[in-house]
């Protein structure tokens, strides 16, 4: 007698949903069948989300955030100090950052890290859209906002390099986030005061 | 200045992820930034499932689990042996019966469990659509294979009251599948070595 495998569809959404990240085969399960059995107007709801967003996001041409319009809105605010530049690794950060109140200048999002030990370059980060964003719109500083974990700081210290090369002034936020820590974790009034603390990189 | 929230298409994508059983608001963030940047594929992968599984999956007429068609393949094999019925928790419960090669019966798969301390009583249970089953194709017992946690055994116990008012056998698996455990985390063994030392309830 052979074990009679889950009917395809249902292999189909589990397989899927290991897709999540930090999900493995036996959350993703669980999520299957919590959606078909318990909450079909849920699974509705991520279907058309992922549609959407799939669909309406691109990247925002000056910060590389994700927008609904080719510029995002922070870039095209006349309100925003336009000769600052904060690089950032994630939206989340960048929101921490809004969050805080401290700043009133533009941002580049760089949507990862420098990891060499995952494999994670230069090119994946795709730098050179940032060195490209800076010569296009040229900046007064570049403060750089990344982690203060191991990856974070290999790419402050990367990207520190490259842009002292163009004789870009460039900043790091101040240590006063405490190491090894998220940016995500922070309260926002320690991030304004690293951000006022920048230190001439 | 007001921190601008992320673009709609993004908020609806994070929001509609919390629906995922145990995935908050900041793991659903972490999920749209992954799939929107690293693995859009995958986000259509699961995009493409989510709609295959809520058009073409329904549950079974007789065992209640998912399938393709009104009966599924286990309900409509010859070779299962029709008399028996084993009552579980989850599909998942039931590919590790499968698993253990130790049982050739059929299955009712009652897609959760008693809890009244949650609020989920008999109703949401539906143990109707089991009685049903049972009146409509006769069986010669039925073994309750739900969890040993409390609300499977609460399961079992209210089971067991009506099905033997109804003077149908009814049977519990061996109480050789540890306290407190869940079937999904017990090897096939001790689940074969259970099935074969029930006891007549
Ligand atoms: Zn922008
Ligand atoms: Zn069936």
């Amino acid at each position: 007698m052979v074990a009679l495998p889950d009917p395809e569809p249902l292999n189909e959404l589990i397989e899927s949903l290991t897709k999540l990240p930090g999900v493995g085969k036996r959350s993703a399960r669980r999520m299957a069948y919590h959606l078909l059995q318990y909450d079909r107007e849920g699974a509705k709801q991520i279907h058309d989300a992922l549609d959407h967003a799939l669909n309406d996001l691109v990247h925002c041409k000056m910060c590389n955030s994700f927008s609904q319009e080719e510029i995002c809105a922070i870039c095209q605010s006349p309100r925003r100090d336009h000769s600052l530049l904060c690089v950032v690794e994630t939206p989340s950060d960048l929101n921490m950052i809004e969050a805080s109140h401290g700043y009133h200048g533009l941002y580049y999002v760089l949507m990862g890290k420098l990891s060499p030990l995952d494999g994670v370059g230069a090119q994946t980060i795709n730098f050179e859209r940032l060195l490209k964003r800076v010569f296009e719109y040229p900046v007064k500083e570049v403060i750089l906002a990344t982690n203060f974990t191991a990856e974070g700081e290999t790419t402050a210290h990367y990207l520190g390099t490259v842009l002292k090369e163009q004789n870009i002034k460039v900043s790091r936020i101040a240590r006063g986030i405490p190491s090894g820590s998220e940016l995500e974790y922070v309260d926002a009034g320690t991030i304004a005061w690293a951000l006022n603390d920048r230190r001439s990189g």
